[in-house]
């Protein structure tokens, strides 16, 4: 089931597991790798009686306030003064913050070292693993440095997935859905044969994580940089982040992106992209995935529209976003933010759950 | 006379000109443009007076305890309030540090945006320019961070030269030697003949510029990354680093490096790698290039040399440099730094002017 990745930096794979902890172990018995991990995973999986010195690993309480150009500062100080070399490797075990986090580490520290992730959130194992990218805040400014820097490995075992709650699992399962959608090549049917029973079966779960991957891998091998075609993954985030903003975070990531599906498709059919049929088989999968969501919206309406406005890839004061004309076929597009459109926001939000 | 280098992460051009005023006019008219300018050339240029907003451009005072993260983060964070985008380009005027800090925000902001440079000092302007690096210390660790990222273009104007002080051509010009005599196609004999009228003579100076940066051309193209063949290019700088280390930078870098080449080339024939004659010939104008320097160096031994061991190439207690068999062999070394070899450094950083 492996799979390897063609980068402009350095071709790496992904593996996937049955037993991580033994891999542990052994990557613990090298005395030339040094550990960045979460401090969540770190006492669920009893990694303090992993075989490793206290000076070779560091705990990081993963949480976005702690995903700043000051932490990766205070980890590298600390990384040097344990003795940390340019041959060496730092190992994150972690979800998404904790690969940011030495991803951007390991890119910049004595102009780039090795690093192996063990993602250990849904979202990580199915989607943000592979593809390069790190996302540091600068104090209060989210995600505005960063660097495109692969591990060499990354090891995948869906028995990680255990220990996660029902909204995160939801969370990564909405990425699935969005990569699906999007597939160029056209491979979403496997996402409607298993989604019903992804969810309680962690063989399915994990063949969808493998055919995510799949996808993804496609698309990031031709446009590493994003510079252009990549910009597809972006199907659903432009809505779905300014709704993370807007709800404080409230909504998790991956089912504010499937709330911000819903969306894309339905401007894409209002203004005559997409047919009907189409927006209502996507609609399906949607709203079963979202059903039991709620958040605070009617008040938050102003700022939900401050922060679509804000997004980093906007040029003037259109809003630059991914809509589609159907499964497979996702493209940018410049959207004028006029009454009309704001109401048909709106009115979908409050159809995933916003009251 | 420009210069195209290829480059994995995109190809740059080294243009030279005779009015880097009417470019940087130009520049500043161009609105998504914003400058990052060395102090001294700001206040010397007059650019006070270019046709620029001063939301668009940040002064900075380019010294080494200014190099850090922190003030990479501050330049940042002032950025993004004044409008920055991740379309527009962000302009250095200036020497090394400029160039180190601009490279290096340029290569993580909104994970990478363009830069152009317009290097200031003879260093910059025959060295430091083309190879993509980017060094920056963290608090008081020096150059423990970077990256690799180009300009877009370069452009050199050795009228800038004229308000140098003589220590930093001399510093400058110390590079040129260091290239001419490393380059693995032979090309020295220009050095040998332009050397002694190449500071008084700015067309001459140029000349050097010009063929300095195509020697380095031909090896940053075939290892951008420093991973192996770009190695030969600190031949003299483990031994000129520890120098600058031990004397706290009272020995500007391309002297320093210009005393190492000394180093580094008698070691070489100490150790039967080179030959008298060829020693010889190059000692003969790295002394006339170091006569009139002066440093301590008796009492701060033992700085030296620990200085000498903390280098950040080095693998276990052997020291990592660069040793040669004659003009344009030059080739990694691993020496061991007994009772012996000790002597012969100390002896010739007497020779170089240490008191």
């Amino acid at each position: 089931m492996n799979i390897k990745i063609k980068s402009n930096i350095q071709d790496y794979q992904v593996s996937f597991v049955d037993d991580h902890r033994g891999l542990l172990v052994q990557d613990c018995k090298d005395q030339n790798t040094f550990f960045l991990i979460d401090k969540n995973v770190f006492e669920l999986y009893e990694c303090a009686s992993l075989p490793l010195d206290k000076s070779r690993y560091q705990v990081l309480d993963a949480v976005e306030t702690n995903k700043t150009l000051d932490m990766a500062q205070q980890i590298i100080l600390q990384l040097i003064s344990a003795g940390f070399k340019r041959t060496h490797t730092l190992v994150a075990v972690g979800g998404g913050i904790t690969q940011d986090l030495v991803c951007f580490i390991s890119s910049i520290l004595y102009r780039g070292v090795k690093w192996k992730f063990y993602p250990t959130t849904l979202l990580a194992q199915a989607d943000s693993c592979i593809g390069s990218k790190s996302s540091i805040n600068l104090k209060n400014n989210k995600n505005q440095v960063g660097t495109f820097y692969p591990p060499t490995e990354i090891i995948i075992d869906v028995g990680f997935l255990k220990t996660l709650e029902r909204q995160e699992i939801l969370s990564g399962v909405g990425e699935i859905i969005k990569v699906h959608f999007l597939d160029p090549a056209g491979r979403h049917q496997l996402l409607f044969d298993l989604y019903n029973d992804c969810m309680d079966d962690p063989q399915k779960l994990k063949e969808l994580i493998h055919s995510s991957l799949l996808i993804k891998k496609d698309i990031i091998e031709q446009d590493e940089y994003d510079r252009d075609t990549r910009n597809i993954m972006n199907y659903g985030h432009t809505f779905g982040h300014a709704l993370e903003s807007a709800t404080h975070y409230a909504v998790p990531h991956g089912i504010a992106v499937t709330m911000g599906l819903l969306i894309a498709n339905k401007l894409s059919l209002k203004l005559g992209l997409l047919s009907a049929q189409e927006e209502e088989q996507m609609r399906a999968i949607i709203l079963t995935h979202i059903k039991d969501q709620s958040f605070d919206i009617t008040a938050q309406s102003e700022a939900y529209f401050e922060a679509l406005k804000r997004d980093k890839k906007n040029v003037d004061s259109d809003i630059m976003c991914i809509l589609t004309s159907g499964l497979g076929q996702m493209f940018k597009y410049k959207l004028q933010l006029d009454q009309d459109i704001k109401q048909e926001i709106l009115h979908n939000l409050l159809l995933c759950g916003g009251e």
